[in-house]
């Protein structure tokens, strides 16, 4: 049997005279298809685009208003490489405790339930910020941030985080890894500056396209430049 | 024996009639050594005390006296970590390609036979410059930059580099490590963005103190904030 025994699925009584013909067309079935899809899960050195998120910010309806106006359209400048995503073409100055302002960061699109600006450690002792290490989303110890638009302006009380590392992957992605949504794993990036970074978030969503999500100062520390791919190494 | 055999230092007719005793006096006296020493070699998860790099210059004393002034006296502001090293109180305004500075960039002392920057690849790409990963000192492929000082400025035509990872080291720490000069190795920093740095250099001098120097890129991306043990992982 290639892989079930047909008298688990259909009882034990299964077929009367024709029983031995449904055994064999059942391995038969079984066999193709396990022949088509089972290289999938023989891939060791599975390697992973890298991509590399620069400062940005994410605005629900309401605040995306407030700063650009009550009439202003919120309009994509190009898409991204996850499906549906995309740099808008607006841009706001953002403030942080020590007074000084990063200027010109990008507006991600589409718009989203909650206002959330993702910078760099870099960034942050530049500003004189704390932000937690945290997903997308998870704002509850964000640090306050002021941003600044040509219309308004908005203080953020619980605003800036640095995004954690992670890989957008589709369930199929997942069941080659060997991984579940949640895990933790091991990548790592070849070069002059090779680096193994740990604690990459698994993130699963068949919308998306197998991707990991690098902020500067991990792209900067491997000395990523152009197109690079990662090598997964495993879970945690 | 305790690791050696006396004949084959001094000889196979050493000692006469004392030759029992001589061979036993040999061997207490190695047994005594190794027992002192041999706990050294036994560590298998040595901690190296990390410091980190921000930006920073080495002038000549041609050059410093041209930046500022012929009477100008170069003075120490702090003792570093290594034994003789020390900011000094000088700082330069450095200005690349794209024509964007970067302002109060500290001198380090002593004075040495070059001229050289060092940034991160942060700055190289806010600068818009290419420098290249190397040794401090190799400056063939070193990047143009221009310094500027309260009395004049340079303009040196390969200045700037990046300056590889590397771990300062007595040949007493090379000999609890294994390596020697020149070896590239892993090391590991714990932490929220816990992360493993390749291609560390191995550099030895026995007026240093055993500390991996990274950049600011390294250390922003493995999140280090204050005092960081990084753990040996061994040889490339």
């Amino acid at each position: 049997m290639a892989g079930f025994d047909i008298k688990t699925i259909v009882g034990e009584n299964y077929g009367g005279e024709q029983k031995d013909f449904i055994a064999a067309l059942a391995d038969e079935i079984s066999r193709s298809i396990e022949d088509k899809y089972s290289a999938l899960f023989k891939s060791s050195y599975p390697l992973i685009p890298v991509g590399v998120s620069n400062r940005h910010i994410h605005l629900t309806e309401k605040t995306f208003k407030k700063l650009f106006g009550q009439d202003a359209k919120f309009e994509e400048m190009r898409p991204l490489y996850q499906p549906g995503e995309f740099a808008s073409k607006h841009t706001l100055t953002i403030v942080g405790s020590k007074l000084r302002a990063i200027e010109k960061v990008r507006i991600l699109g589409p718009l989203r339930k909650y206002d959330q600006v993702e910078i760099s450690l870099t960034d942050s002792i530049y500003l004189g910020l704390n932000p937690p290490v945290t997903n997308s989303g998870s704002l509850d110890t964000a640090a306050p941030i002021t941003l600044v638009g040509p219309k308004s302006s908005v203080f953020l009380e619980r605003g800036a985080i640095i995004a954690n590392r992670h890989i957008h992957m589709t369930s199929g992605d997942a069941l080659v890894l060997g991984v579940k949504n949640g895990d933790y794993c091991k990548v790592r990036i070849a070069g002059i500056k090779s680096t193994i970074f740990e604690n990459v978030l698994i993130r699963i969503n068949d919308n998306w396209r197998l991707q990991m999500h690098l902020d500067t100062d991990d792209a900067n520390a491997a000395f990523i430049k152009g197109e690079v791919y990662a090598e997964y190494l495993g879970k945690m």
